[in-house]
């Protein structure tokens, strides 16, 4: 079973421009239930409505992941003549194609409202009852676990982990490459082919030869890109905030026992709290969006209207926010004039940080899960990256924030409110 | 209502780089319901399985289509001074914009099997009570009809039609370059920005300046490689065979009265072919994958099991079945072998011929709906491509037929069946 | 000496993202002085004056060639396992970087004019007294002519020739894919990749995996396409043919004992049809420039007219001269009317005929130096390639021609000529 | 004389995909004589050392740079209706055309040797007996001055002058993108697309619409990348630096009277400081390395022993030499050590500073020629973009300096020098 195919197998990959597969075990996985419905969850949530070619799904970019740490390793053969054990060459690849698993329908949104934690699912997919699982036991018994305990940053050998968790790991770079290319930017390009070439294993951890500090520069700078111009775009904080309202809406209406048109069956284990792995696995993004095409028609004045503002790219605007961040009465005083126009601010004002992502811009040094980028020096030794860096050192461990307040400027201007309050609000968040 | 934008949009676009839009009436058209739906529909139905980066969807397409159209009116602008009436302009956007708009899920497999037909939904919905025909209209009463007449090829006048539909059209060309791009493969590229160089609009249709023939060649070369490479793969063509079975399936069990699990209500009308405009506009992917995920669990075996085999990528394999196609009884024999193992054959054998899909490859001067090339030579006359071109004559008006029969060898395979039955239709299906 | 480099070096090269070098011999031979001198020769000859971008010299090419060539063997280790002796595989890498180095500047004029044959150079520069020499020489005393032997498809192992030289060689591959990428055409593009993976030795050939047969479909394309829009471009021909005439004349001039302003040193070996090696080398684009310079401001008339053109870009116009080429008298006349108006027609005449090119478009199964290219079938039998492919079939063993006939039309019109002559020139040269 | 052509021309451009020109003055220009001779003068000197794809001439750069300047026009008409007089049209693209046009040979290394420079030369050129002259002079009598202003930087309308010489002008976006493009590297690219959509000229200078803000960090950052990663590459400047060393050896042996197997009579008026503007325009490439060629054979042992290193690749090492800048002695002691093994350090050690040459990274605000970059903000008013970009803040008024010493390793190497003086020598230079 755990053996090499007969004959190489290929996927075509506008990315890596193909995706080789020569172990029976990367194959099975790749076939496995849990990891075909992959396809069925995007790889950027709601950026589509912004970037319309960003459709791609995570299927896409764990393909991508494992294609990336299968160079790396055969570069460290063919360059250095560096190898793993067999089990640790398959550990490295089977983490990386299943390190995103555990991803349910829009993320973010969704571990927002209902406290979910795509790590947690991830761990439970690879050691449950699944055929992931049953596919990776064929290896050894306590294989899966294995897996898991890399991505959980846990595994004895911290070698591995820096791989796929780092500030230059397999998935990175896959993410910004293939995000780049599916929007059709091009912030995140930069040349992974030479960055490769400069990976090195050093004692526990893989560091970067000094020839390629440009190089990895060019990668930091394109991360940095990446999330002002794609990851943070305000059209697409604005669907999220909009998807999060449209969540809680249907989640507060289940718990005062509103009846549905159509039993929201595959939500009701979010809802309470209790949910499988069985429910959990049939949750994707075609499930949302049968819901959400459903709740456009709900008698619901709430749920129907942000169901469809989301359907029809109809969504918020937004107001900086930045300096009110900590002022509760100033975020008070706003809901209390919504209140009087007859706007739920519970739903229709919505705080945004995106900083407050699990994405995490370089920071170097830093505490925290992702460790810095070393350089391999001339002499043998290691500096860190923002050390030898300008460019590097002037975005590091300075986290920065975006706040917004995201409202339905349409409401205010329909003609139908109180015009001294929608005057008094426009002036508060300065709409001009 | 119908003027120009205060300042022109852009849409981020992977493959014309941006889309760009300066009326308000294009504008509108986007934001419309029935528009924004395309973003629920795949480009290319089942080819993501083969193809994993083949996720575009329709919405995707059609603002490209919409871009080329645009391009190709500026060109003629700036380097002959030609330009359409206002009007006239606005319907060549328009019904570039709307070409698609009444596609449905999984649109071939769906024709197929339910006879619905997206070019008579498409007039449905520009003429029919819906967001689309209200912008529309506000152009004159009459705008609505003839942006329907102009994509039914009815339209008075034939250049604009030619614009749309020839062999030549903004619409081949979006499409060839797009699928490019997302499936990685290379082969429809062509040089999109000479062509647009080089049309004429003349007398009533569009030609090719000659100097520009080398480039048309390589456009048709790469259409006939799309189709050949792409388009009729065997495992894309596999999971249309498979997903045709499912559709028959569900509809013959609610026929018989079967009670299934979650009762199909998006697809009764389809079932009983009574379906109104509001029906219809509410199929899309998503709804389809979500009964399809039901469709896992259901009790009747084989509507659980094909609905399995699509969800997991566990397709049926293919015998060649080109000579066969006029044997009757052959195809009968088969049928036989296979109910006496105990599998259906209505439901596990199935005849794909690619070419009688509504996609055609190039075919000059026959009789048909898309008009021929011309080149406008040296002397001022005209001339048709494919006397002009070796290559394009090697492949014009040879209609290549792609003849398989599908079916599921793991089933021959799984150990329960008569060995020598499973042995004779191994024989005759010549499986090695 | 002949062994591996203790750390990998690379070439940053456009086309392939890196050249790899691993072995000691390869990367002596690039630095050898003969092989430096490939530097100051451009792969296109006279093409940058049509396509500006078209500056790229044979050394980059070569490199090219070699990495495919190194690429191709690697494919073959990790696909099927297949590896040549140690020797033999130092012999594919060699003869594909050295198989280009006997040409001289405008190797095409140069020939024509001067009678001298870049294979036969190449075999002298192989096996004669030179530092490419030398370093072949450090593998073992035969080297040499082993080189000489592959490059002079003489051999005994005709695999290797045919890695070298058949209709899907490693040179063709980098050609088209290098003057695709400098000149900014898309023509010359196909999916290299994909072939290298289909690429089978078989026998005595290397032939194709019949799965690959539309990736080499596109080359052939490909291939045709380049010749006709890019290597047969009027303007270049034009060039060339000037550049043909001040050859001549500069012959002519010194047989009859003129005394240019600066000896054409370097010029009268050719001249004196006697050239040693040492003088060969010293030939290079550069060389024929700086003489070209100077005979801008020689006295003689046609010498300096002739080079002024050249170097300004001043070049001749061409009629259509294809029914005509059996007609001497035709010819005749047209240089009869050229002297009656003062316009020698030795110098101001040119008939191009690209065909007669060493370059041979596609012709399979013809006899010549390039074998067809042969499908690996799945029955294992082997089935040429315009067997299967109509679009392959339809231009092969058809040689097209391009006679031309150019001349310097402003000549005829700078208003110095009797009306009625030119008149009578354009009519039968049929100049609009 | 000045008007439009009745037909469009293009050049098909790897760069810019074609560049289009629309006015005879253009068309004219480019076929100048004067103009065709930067065909001969590649663009990035002695690059192609190392960048082997690097061979790109001015001509192609400058064919860009005017292509960019037409884009610039053409987006301030469509997108702000802003349009220049007929004139001053006139003037930019002239200008953007001709800015390179005084460029000599190698013309880093030729300036510092022979203190010639390509400004003057340009103006010169501009407005001396030459083609280029006459056929501007066509437009109006003093418009050869005035595009001499622009590119001098003195002309009345400063807007003009921004749009070619700022921080972020038509010759730097052209440069980095060609570059990056020809050298093979991904390091310059840019979205200029994006960055012609947000420049708006804004009172006396361009600016940048705020929106922009994180394309043009892009291109800060892809200057700088590009300036590190190939435009002060060691092996380019070690090419440099041996250049640089022949040229003062042939100077001064002609001073001492040396008899050269060849005259150097180009030369010779750049040794005696006294040259014409016809004997400069004879200066090209290929004249410097027809000498190069000859000084290869030349009896001189440092002259013929430089100019092989140059031919054949031979190049200096380096030694660190930052911290000795200042430092007098230790240069004259390593000088002395260098006499006493017989390697003369006049021609045999060089010092290279690379911020000394003409480019110049980005420095905001500070005093010189290059104006900073502005940000046109929603309110109206305008911001340097270092205060608003952290990024480029951490790079901008940071003159950085990468002194190296080149010397040859190789003949230290020797083993006919005296081991203890070599040793010592070495452990200076702190040689491994």
């Amino acid at each position: 079973m755990v053996g090499r195919l007969h004959e190489e197998k290929v996927f075509k990959d506008p990315v890596h421009r193909y995706v080789h597969v020569r172990d029976k075990l990367i194959w099975d996985l790749i076939g496995a239930t849990e990891f075909q419905r992959l396809r069925r969850i995007r790889q950027l949530g709601t950026s589509y409505v912004t970037f319309h070619g960003a459709e791609h799904s995570r299927f896409n970019h764990s393909l991508g992941v494992y294609e990336i740490m299968r160079r790396i390793l055969e570069q460290f053969e063919q360059r250095i003549s560096f190898a793993f054990l067999e089990e640790e060459r398959l550990l490295c690849l089977s983490a990386a194609l299943m390190h995103d698993i555990g991803h349910g329908p829009f993320s973010h949104s969704f571990e927002k409202v209902f406290h979910t934690d795509h790590e947690e699912w991830t761990r439970r997919i690879l050691v449950g009852d699944t055929q992931v699982n049953r596919i990776l036991r064929k290896v050894s018994p306590d294989f899966p676990h294995k897996v898991a305990a890399i991505i959980g940053k846990t595994y004895e050998n911290p070698l591995i982990i820096s791989l796929i968790s780092s500030q230059i790991d397999a998935d990175r770079m896959d993410y910004l490459l293939r995000d780049t290319y599916y929007t059709g930017t091009n912030y995140g390009f930069f040349d992974m082919e030479r960055i490769l070439r400069v990976l090195r294993p050093y004692e526990n951890k893989v560091v970067v030869k000094h020839t390629g500090m440009h190089a990895v520069e060019d990668y930091i700078v394109a991360r940095y890109q990446m999330y002002w111009q794609v990851y943070f775009h305000r059209v697409t904080r604005s669907a999220e905030v909009v998807l999060r309202k449209i969540f809680e809406r249907a989640r507060d209406l289940y718990w005062r026992g509103y009846k549905f048109r159509w039993e929201p069956v595959h939500f009701i284990p979010l809802f309470e709290q209790d949910i499988t792995l069985e429910q959990y696995l049939d949750l994707d993004e075609p499930t949302v969006m049968f819901y959400m095409s459903e709740w456009c028609k709900e008698k619901d004045d709430i749920l129907r209207d942000l169901s469809q503002r989301f359907m029809n790219r109809r969504l918020f605007k937004y107001a900086e926010y930045g300096e009110r961040v900590g002022s509760v009465e100033w975020k008070q005083e706003i809901d209390e004039l919504f209140r009087e126009i007859g706007i739920d601010p519970t739903y229709y004002l919505g705080v945004d940080s995106p900083s407050d992502l699990p994405y995490d811009v370089y920071r170097s040094g830093e505490d925290g899960d992702k460790m810095p980028i070393y350089l391999l020096m001339p002499d043998g030794g290691l500096e860190e990256l923002s050390k030898c860096s300008v460019i590097v050192e002037s975005i590091s461990g300075k986290r920065r924030y975006d706040h917004k307040l995201y409202y339905p400027l349409d409401f205010l201007e329909d003609g139908t409110r109180k015009p001294h309050v929608v005057r008094e609000i426009k002036r508060r968040l300065r709409v001009q």
